[in-house]
């Protein structure tokens, strides 16, 4: 192996994100101009950074409105970019959604709508179906983001609760011809997840919204319950003739930044062995699972032989128990910390695509063998720290903690463990 | 591929499992007879076909006193088998190793003792300290086996209460020869786990065990408190001179049946993946892991091409909720069949490989892509019984158990997921 642990893993992880960025992945992608107006709306994280780069890269006139999280702003000449609140919504995110399927209303045929969605739009294109309030919703986004349920369980209770989400947005842009750019942050990237899909039909049911409220014994608000007994008023279901003419092409995807990373790692004559791009689980028993493939590697050279490094991503959940700081990512190392007790030669580092893991300021952190002996030094217990849910407060203690600002694009999570021969 | 896939799982199966039989694996690793007496003693779900492997291959007079579990007993015309509970102990393994611990008094140096040592041991080498009853040791065992403690949690606690295990047996012995053959079926492979290392020095404390108790909230009677409390009377610690002349060699391990199984898919035209021998967390955890991977094989031909077969061992845990019935097995099947939701061209087995899931008769279930549909027509809902930790009884109502009776050996869980191109 040619380089030091630490950067190598840093370098990896900035290939990944590299991979995702719109100015590298979004040019490549755009549609053919329309000879009518050209209209572009979007939300996401990365949904700004992909406005400003259509408006390099199109020829023609531009107008529109494109929501994304406070502090993923970008300047924009034509589009009108507008901030709000991820992962709760707020109103600067309602009122947002609501202009933009106003903009929807007296489109003809020879229009385009050009759609840019990424992940984390499902939170900032809130509009609150009628008779809900955004308390409402946030209420019960809350409570999901909290209990455990994974993004597909989330996003259908989301897109019966909305008046844009599954569908309804491209719907309403009928008859124009709608194309949606994505950027992927969802296993399997499915457009119909991707921003909870305002533009591509749902095969999901009210029926099925109800099931994850019971699943997860979610104490909803009154409205809530009497929105999601409704028979009618269904999302647009597969076929439906108003989004016959809307079409969604994939601009990067988690996989291409964990093939980025790989490739990296193949430079610098490391073995990646990708595991998956939507590995979910409770992000500490994700950490078991890999730390015993990495006994499996240090003990067997199986499934391959150090010096290698095991790449993964997909969103781990987090089952909310104590009251630290921190996200998926940090709780993740934490865990993978206390598993795998100080192991010499293992690297690690797990992060957020989006630059934010969590609720604090870090993109993630980076576990190196010597962090519990450390942790010792500075009278931290790491395990009470793992059952009051503070990774964040076990790294930034440390010093390890990955901070990147916000990268402008989400492939969702990345976690690269690197293992050395001994 | 050239076999049918539910017979081949069962094929690699029963390769694992063959692979730690001990008329397979013990001949070739007995130890030269002594000058003095031969004494044989043992523990374990696999000691009793030890035992009578032995006698069938060994040169002289034999005496002795082996323990397993009701069921696992082998006829021998020279060495005394006794049956006993696992995994409660009871009355009959408290009998057994008061009376083998009474056969180490009076060695000398010429004596020569075999130890047969398999997996189970620990439970039916029971034989509590000084002021502890049966019931006292039976009460911690329970809340151990139901909170979710892993192997060497559960062991470091049995060895501190207990009269005969962590290295006390061997210190017993003292001067003669000890020999231990151990069938390994724990993470690492370490001696000093298989069966709490009755022969092996004990590197764990009293303070350790404190610590386990605490961690898992287990409310143990008063007199294990106080023997808790301790600082005198410790295991016998690495380098403690009444063990100098205790040697151990490992028969069989986990990784021995998982190259078994490997062998097995690879004459079938399947690329084997060995993930690790030691795959530890909880059940339905692991599952979901595990189908993240099933997710990479089938989307993206990674970590390797389909067909191909996800192996794995090692010992998952399952915190109890439900009153459902059954094994860890079973449990991760079950979550398996709900996170790959009928993915079609996946097939999976886990099983124990001593024959026995958990409480049950079966080794363990074959999972096949029409299980949830079948489960369906019976109205069973998968969910429901995977909350109620019912793998079992999934898996019994669908007749997709896997029954082998007792194997005699016990090299821990088997895991295979066939994965076969679409």
């Amino acid at each position: 192996m040619t380089a030091e642990p630490r950067a190598l893993l840093r370098q990896m992880f900035d290939a990944a994100v590299g991979a995702a960025l719109p100015e590298r992945c979004l040019p490549g992608k755009l549609p053919a101009p329309g000879s009518g107006r050209t209209l572009v709306v979007g939300a996401g994280k990365a949904s700004a950074a992909m406005a400003a780069t259509l408006e390099r890269h199109w020829q023609g006139a531009l107008s529109g409105l494109v929501v994304t999280r406070y502090g993923h702003g970008v300047a924009c000449r034509q589009i009108e970019i507008v901030e709000a609140a991820h992962p709760v919504p707020d109103e600067a995110g309602r009122a947002a959604a609501e202009r933009m399927l106003a903009l929807m209303r007296g489109l003809n045929a020879e229009d385009l709508v050009i759609c840019l969605f990424s992940g984390g739009g499902s939170a900032l294109l809130t509009l609150p179906a009628a008779g809900l309030t955004l308390a409402d919703k946030q209420a019960v986004n809350r409570a999901l983001l909290a209990c455990g349920a994974n993004i597909a369980e989330m996003n259908c209770v989301r897109k019966h609760l909305s008046a844009i989400k599954g569908g309804r947005l491209g719907a309403a842009a009928h008859p124009a011809r709608v194309m949606t750019l994505l950027l992927s942050d969802v296993p399997g990237d499915d457009p119909a997840v991707i921003a909870s899909g305002p533009t591509v039909p749902d095969p999901s049911t009210f029926a099925e919204a109800r099931g994850v409220l019971a699943k997860y014994a979610i104490d909803a608000p009154a409205s809530v319950v009497t929105r999601l007994q409704r028979a009618e008023d269904e999302t647009p279901k597969p076929g439906d003739h108003r989004l016959c003419n809307a079409h969604t092409v994939m601009v990067s995807r988690p996989q291409d930044a964990l093939m980025a990373a790989a490739e990296v790692a193949r430079s610098a004559g490391v073995t990646p062995l990708v595991l998956g791009d939507a590995i979910e689980g409770e992000a500490r028993e994700v950490a078991t699972v890999m730390a015993g493939i990495v006994r499996q590697v240090v003990r067997h050279a199986q499934p391959v032989a150090p010096p290698c490094v095991l790449l993964s991503g997909g969103e781990t959940t987090v089952s909310v128990r104590g009251a630290g700081r921190g996200g998926r990512n940090s709780e993740f190392l934490l865990a993978l910390a206390i598993a795998l007790d100080a192991m010499p030669g293992v690297f690690a580092l797990a992060a957020d695509t989006d630059g934010i893991d969590g609720s604090e300021h870090n993109a993630g952190a980076i576990l190196v063998p010597d962090a519990l002996r450390r942790a010792h030094e500075r009278g931290l217990a790491p395990k009470r720290l793992l059952r009051d849910n503070d990774g964040y407060g076990f790294f930034h203690a440390l010093g390890d903690l990955v901070v990147t600002g916000p990268t402008l694009t989400n492939v969702n999570d990345f976690r690269a463990i690197l293992v050395l021969p001994r």
